[in-house]
């Protein structure tokens, strides 16, 4: 009979499933930085792709930790939040409103990384896995940084265009 | 010649997405309660689904505020995220853990919305739809507090089955 699945199974399958979002978000990235209009947007897209390679790092890292392979597994959620981030650039290619919308694809994938880093900090704790909490932090914290400067670039960009 | 598209195609594109993607949850809310194994958890998601009718209609409102009718659109993320949180009930059934990824599953919907409220009441506020946001703020402030007491209810979990 199989072993009952426990809260590493649960701890390793979303450390999978937030190690292929990561990748796909790294591809997606560069794609965003073309298409943004404002520089301070293109600016930011292309430090968080900086950003995104050391947090993939982490990942790779804690699979180590914990003694396991750093492979990806196939995550619908990401595909789904980027998928809707291509129409929104399809959709609005070429409009006012295009940086708009880059800015909640954005936030959308930062909201998604901050669910999943939280989950995983949060339950590296509770399996005493103080090393890899520590490292889940840090990502954590850069997310929300993000998403914080993302609010503020759609506050001035709206502020800019209104002048 | 097709009329360029602006922030109010923007903002309506999008709440169709929060509309189709609330209705998604209404009904994966009482799958998340049926499968719970806490009471505490269960609780929970059978309120957020009282609250989640109010948030549907609060949107119906503001496609009413607009000359709008309400109508969904389908949201690829949402699907993803929803269809994850399937996979985590079916592969945890009957283990210890099943609770912990639906906590997980549920703060991954709720970042979701956060991020879609968040970005829709800062363009009600730039489209100067003041009544809009003030539901939007209302609906965000409910998400948000849902979080946090989802990620209450996973430490408390995880504290009576290590006590």
């Amino acid at each position: 009979m199989a072993e009952e699945k426990t809260l590493d199974d649960l701890f390793l399958d979303t450390l999978k499933d937030i190690y292929y979002a990561e990748k796909q978000i790294l591809k997606a990235l560069p794609r965003m930085a073309k298409a943004a209009q404002s520089q301070e947007l293109k600016a930011g897209f292309e430090q968080h792709a900086q950003e995104t390679e050391g947090q993939v790092e982490r990942l790779e890292q804690i699979f180590e930790m914990i003694g396991k392979p750093a492979r990806g597994k196939t995550c619908d959620a990401i595909l789904g939040i980027i998928e809707e981030g291509k129409s929104i650039m399809d959709e609005f290619k070429g409009t006012q409103a295009l940086d708009a919308g880059l800015v909640a694809a954005a936030q959308a994938v930062e909201h998604y990384e901050i669910a999943r880093y939280g989950t995983l900090k949060t339950w590296a704790g509770q399996l005493g896995l103080t090393d890899a909490a520590a490292l889940l932090d840090a990502t954590l914290k850069e997310e929300e940084a993000t998403d914080k400067k993302l609010t503020q670039v759609a506050i001035s960009n709206a502020n800019q265009k209104s002048a």
